[in-house]
């Protein structure tokens, strides 16, 4: 389609992942977001849901019985690792785990990662890979002749947890057309952020609204790509009119790491928007609030009982994908 | 009954985990040793037989298959996490595994314990929980939908210990009622002989013997707690003696790591009581060695092979114990 | 047989760990390169073989179903437990995992690795140990009632490395009598290649050629072993020259860590000797390269789509000749 010509530089598409066969697409990897268009999403979304209904309802699921999943972790990410472990097993699968690649493995030697690609695809069916590097989920996937899912790599791409954002807000909301989306907190840094926006735009009369503190904007690169795909957005220094208009409100955690030295900026940065009572009394009834965590106190903790609080149900979500995207690189439709 | 109502202060029970339900008790978790009474455990430890039975004659065992474990450790421990993994896939469980949980996890992002709990709770159907703090595992438990097991948590509690030790002492001299124990070694810091001296208290007739180095004497709470009980207790710094009349002589390690710079002082606690052939040959025929693990040189390597020496045993029987509180949680009696 | 008589002492071995059971032997335990004959070999090749075809056409397999294995890796290496894991879990088995079991496990406490072998085996069925000290493996065996596969006890044996490494030969060559092997790079300090020099020993009419740089020619003791095998040996400088000659070149990597200070030594010796296009340009047709990996330079990345190229292969065939020595020592020929 059209929409998709014009690509946001940074996180710019060099070749797609996912091929038409028949009516369906079939997945080779996940890499990122961009191999992801609005018909592909729907039916990954409609697995998604089939994989719920056997989370709970089949504790003994013998769907990827006998695949062997590899976590090629070269940086931890326990959140993520148990994740698409639980996700595997869930199925029946079975997994084998390096949780610190980078410093155990032959990595610290001076292996490529090609090498290590080479080596590890003859012990397993997937490799779920988590690196330091952008590019590297690439890089891996160019290597393999085994499917391979980007658990995140570097400032890069983190294309499952995108996902599960946008099926979360379809689950929580009922739809994506002509959904308002406020983004608040570290806009600049955030990668969940970033790879949302991006998706969001595949979808109609979608408007997003930008509450960030000025160190931490969103940048231009990401305004540009909504401008240009017919997005409206907005930028707003008032969290409670943002909340009281949108259906979603998406915050996200400053990320201490990114200011360094300057702990007077962070501090400063951290306390302007706080998601509290005194937000979710203006947060319409059928509204949500969601967070990729982990969360500091940029959610105040009593917001939890609400049921509009949707953090938890989103996290939960990443298994139900996960489990859809192991399914569909393992087995197929 | 009467006896229950007396409670030793640092071992506190603020609320109880086990809930009668017809004519056996209903567990959904387990935190610490207080929550058990004398039925409770008799019908644990029945369990814990059958556990033996199934570990021997029924290797492929189905009995908690599709049932998913997660073992968040905060600090390691892997004698005590592959106990609870093997006891899990034993009874045909599958695992999930974090054996760093405080520097790899969002916790090093600044995540609360309870946030964690929420998310790794969407992935699996129990928690098996090691962490640094006294009281964690309590606060686990007051947040999960799922069952929390206390694997130990930091100077608290580490109930498994506690109920293998029990169940130890009644397999191998065949009763609890009237039995000897000798308590000796590191009686100041030892969580496993407090629990242990708690635990024992609940039979009748008990006598326990307290054989330490004067720097790690048995604490008063216990000792009064055992007084209030009826419990009748002594002190002694003749390990010779106290063998050769006890059941049970329960030796553990002086640990160095509560002496600081005082060296010295590690090193002549150390070598006061050492379990060897001298104390062996008054040993009883029907008593036996105990000694929670690791050991170093308070149990001589020549009393291995002493019949009596029943220590290695004792690490099995933890399988036994894990293996039936496993079952009960997740299936029930 | 006369030619088992002598042996090299560095390798030297103490007990055997294999026994004669009617036309077949009996494995207990995985120690050492010493314990397998010409005809065991033979036999576990032709096991190996049968487990390529399962793992190829018999994705359920259910030949070690309700087994527990536990690797045991007192230095991390991520590569052999992987492939250890993945051998175990294609024949249906189930796995602990303890990836740093030196700075994690009670062996930090200073618990003897007698005490952790009798604990750990009360978890599982089976040890597959890695450990920094030469002889570990051994001690280990002598204490288990269960069986021991040795995955590298210091810079003492890897016997499973060493084994792979000949069966490769045989799959890729097609015949071990009448080889003539290059063994280039470190041979100093290369454990395979010394423990692959002595069990070519095995075979009739073997020629070896040593290539490496001066600071790490291959020692003496293998050499006089050689010698007295009556297997021919000659060293060379020309890689070229042994490259036109063999069935196989066996490169190997430098090992900058054997250099300490001494970086100009290092360099000098890396560079010496690199398979690249034009030492392919004279490698016979049916010849093959082999390297046990990681790989630094030694071999250039252009050499990879050579079909002679067999070091992913034989990284592979790792995976073959463990499934083969779990399902021997488990459950049998």
């Amino acid at each position: 389609s059209p929409k998709n010509v014009v690509r946001c530089s940074v996180l710019g598409v060099q070749n797609s992942h996912a091929f038409s066969v028949g009516k369906k697409f079939q997945l080779d990897d996940v890499i990122e977001g961009q191999q992801f268009d609005r018909g592909l999403l729907g039916n990954i979304f409609e697995v998604a849901r089939e994989m719920e209904m056997i989370e709970k309802n089949s504790p003994g699921s013998k769907i990827l019985k006998g695949y062997l999943m590899a976590t090629l972790f070269y940086e931890p990410s326990t959140r993520t690792r148990l994740s698409f472990e639980s996700a595997m097993k869930r199925l029946g699968g079975e997994v084998l785990t390096t949780e610190n690649a980078r410093e155990f493995s032959s990595a610290a030697k001076g292996e490529t990662l090609e090498d290590t690609i080479r080596t590890v695809e003859g012990y397993s069916d997937i490799i779920v890979m988590r690196h330091f590097e952008s590019g590297a989920a690439r890089r891996a996937a160019a290597t393999a002749s085994i499917p391979i899912i980007n658990a995140g790599d570097g400032p890069g791409q983190h294309p499952t947890q995108a996902l599960l954002d946008v099926y979360t807000i379809e689950r929580e909301v009922g739809r994506l057309d002509g959904i308002k989306v406020g983004l608040v907190g570290d806009l600049a840094n955030g990668r969940t952020v970033r790879s949302l926006a991006y998706l969001l735009a595949k979808y109609n009369n979608v408007k997003i609204f930008f509450v960030a503190p000025d160190v931490v904007k969103m940048k231009d690169d990401i305004k540009s790509y909504l401008t240009l795909q017919g997005v409206q957005w907005e930028e707003s220094t008032d969290l409670m009119e943002v909340a009281s208009m949108c259906d979603v409100v998406y915050q996200t955690r400053i990320q201490k790491e990114r200011f360094g030295e300057q702990i007077d900026l962070y501090e400063e940065a951290r306390g302007k928007y706080i998601v509290d009572q005194k937000v979710m009394s203006v947060l319409q009834k059928h509204a949500v609030v969601m967070h990729p965590l982990p969360r500091l106190d940029e959610i105040t903790v009593d917001v939890d009982a609400d049921p509009r609080a949707a953090y938890f149900r989103q996290a939960k979500n990443g298994l139900y994908i996960r489990m859809a995207l192991l399914k569909l690189l393992l087995v197929g439709w």
